[in-house]
């Protein structure tokens, strides 16, 4: 099988599996325990707060655990509401944000809360003009991912923050950074963001935590109460295994970014040269400069999306159309439409993201059995 | 060193973690993928999911996986009291639930919803007349838990949702199980709840993952919004080792309850009988009868509970003061206060939590170290 899918998810990495082994096997106290069982589990709970602290640039004090990047983005915009609400009703996300943003701020909408969603260029850039002009007095929050999930853009994080600060310095500024880690470097301090979202599952960890980045100093509500884990941020007995391998996963990712992106950039060369020798009308999703190394996302003319994963699946290609969240779903990505594609070709688009366990084999299996499998989507449309 | 802390978690099982390492090496697919990783991956979430539905009597798409026990009792609570709103404002718990149910009725209260806190009995009972008795024409949603964290009394579930009923037949009825599951039968339809919470590590699964029973047909909000996994109850990417792990156990736990339950009694039983010999004046907390068998709750007159613990830890034994969630907290438990012990008395508390694992020589261990570490707990009190 050849898995061109790491935006979906990653392969957990061995060292990652095998730390986590351990942990399960004999490592399970309660880190809230006072006994040595439950010392030794928060010794590795803060074993992996300081690796991913370390990763993304911010201080151990300002990182809180959550089930997953998901939980993060909602942490971040509904935390920061509610404790905000006497400052102000409007928040500023854009318009091709990960669901878990669009989705937390359509409920913020719902309870009250002004939302603006802000355009996006056809490049797959939030332009922090467009950001600043959408400022209003009573702006609390503005919300920009760092990398769009479908189409693998980055977004100008530092010149957004800028330029919100320039207007609104007391507005806080949330990042969805699920997709940055690992694919790019991460420096939380440097961008200058107040609450940045992260998910173990997406650079080599486990599936089911994640982590808010929340600046020292900055006041948010938890949105899951209880035992007061967490700074009271985020209740519920901590997931030990699950956060030492996200802090391993992590160091590495944070360690091999550089070469793994320049290698990953000559193998999505190489893939996207192959398809437009195959596909002369291939339409680009997003553009190439400013975007992970890992990411092609395209539009094949005449097709259906959903078929060409299903075929490139019989082929053993796993790929996606649009993100792994919303697959399943009909209707046309709504990141390609912030984008200004047509909902006709929006259709037929595919993501290829490759990740560290990525080949030149991989690429070249998509390359053999494209011609043939477009052939049959096309007929099929 | 001696486990006696398995109310605050147990150790994942063999068979659980064996399971767990063969995902996280070879099945990392995301659920929500089309391809074939996806589908493998949605596979063992299926199994999860059957499996643990099949341990608590309900239907598979009953359940919603969230990020553990406590996620899914504000799930419980705050998803139906969003839900309800326009019904009624008014919400009763008990007075000695886990402060994921505290803690989220308080914070519901502070939107707006009026809570009533039911007393308990000195035995540790919720009477069903009791809470029968404080419901209101506004009355939306009930929460009383199966079982107490801390002194292990199994309320008469069923019996509350009776009285309930009779009084208020469309008001939601929620319980935390999350010390039941593994301790005790569990049956969510024959007990009539419409709301149930369970987490993994309890019984021998994971940390970090949990889920709540929701009755076909009844509506709640999700709190963590985004891709819409969960049927939209709760969003964001599946814990797939997790589940599986969780469901697995949940297997293992209900096939050998009655088996672990009888053998722990006896446990317990010479441990309190042992107990009562070396401390003439010692107190149980809560009745012996009504009480889930791994758990003996005491107040040891004269003493502070974290000093005994500290000593006991030193001794090679590990228990707790009331709930691991709250250790370090220097104020008594508020459930022992809810059964009427007196503040002094309260501080002097110890629990011991016997579970799969525990055996003879971990009771003699106990029993061994007391008499010197209560002589010195005296000493520094």
């Amino acid at each position: 099988m050849h898995y061109l899918d790491h935006a979906a998810t990653t392969p957990t990495l061995p060292e990652v599996t095998d730390l986590m082994v351990g942990i399960l096997r004999e490592d399970f106290g309660n880190p809230s325990s006072v006994h040595g069982y439950g010392r030794r589990a928060k010794e590795l709970v803060e074993d992996g707060r300081d690796r991913l602290a370390a990763a993304i640039g911010a201080r151990a004090d300002e990182i809180v655990f959550t089930g997953g990047g998901t939980e993060a983005d909602n942490l971040g915009l509904r935390g920061a509401a509610a404790k905000l609400r006497g400052n102000g009703d409007h928040i500023i996300v854009s318009a091709f944000e990960h669901h878990a943003v669009l989705d937390s701020a359509a409920s913020l909408e719902r309870d009250g809360f002004a939302i603006t969603r802000v355009g996006v260029t056809a490049d797959g850039r939030v332009e922090p003009d467009a950001v600043a002009a959408a400022v209003r007095p009573s702006t609390i929050l503005v919300s920009v991912m760092t990398v769009n999930n479908e189409i693998g853009t980055v977004q100008d994080v530092a010149g957004i923050v800028a330029a919100v600060r320039a207007v609104k310095p007391n507005a806080l500024i949330h990042t969805d950074a699920v997709q940055a880690l690992g694919n790019m470097p991460v420096d939380v301090h440097a961008w200058g963001v107040d609450l940045a979202a992260f998910a173990a599952h997406k650079l080599g960890g486990p599936k089911g935590v994640g982590a808010l980045f929340v600046r020292s100093g900055v006041p948010i509500e938890p949105i899951v109460h209880g035992g007061g884990q967490e700074r009271g941020l985020r209740s519920g007995t901590l997931n030990v295994a699950g956060i030492a391998g996200f802090g391993l996963a992590a160091a590495i990712a944070a360690k091999e970014v550089d070469v793994k992106t320049e290698r990953l950039a000559g193998l999505r060369g190489r893939l996207l040269e192959g398809m437009r020798q195959i596909v002369p009308d291939l339409v680009v999703n997003g553009e190439m400069e400013q975007r992970v190394a890992g990411n092609l996302n395209v539009c094949i003319p005449g097709t259906e999306g959903e078929t060409l994963l299903l075929l490139l699946d019989r082929e053993q290609i796993a790929c996606s159309s649009g993100s792994a969240c919303a697959s399943g779903a009909l209707d046309p990505s709504h990141v390609l439409l912030a984008i200004g594609t047509s909902k006709a070709l929006a259709k037929g688009s595919l993501r290829f993201s490759l990740g560290r366990a990525s080949t030149e084999q991989d690429v070249e299996a998509v390359l053999t059995a494209l011609p043939k499998v477009i052939a049959q989507a096309r007929r099929a449309a």
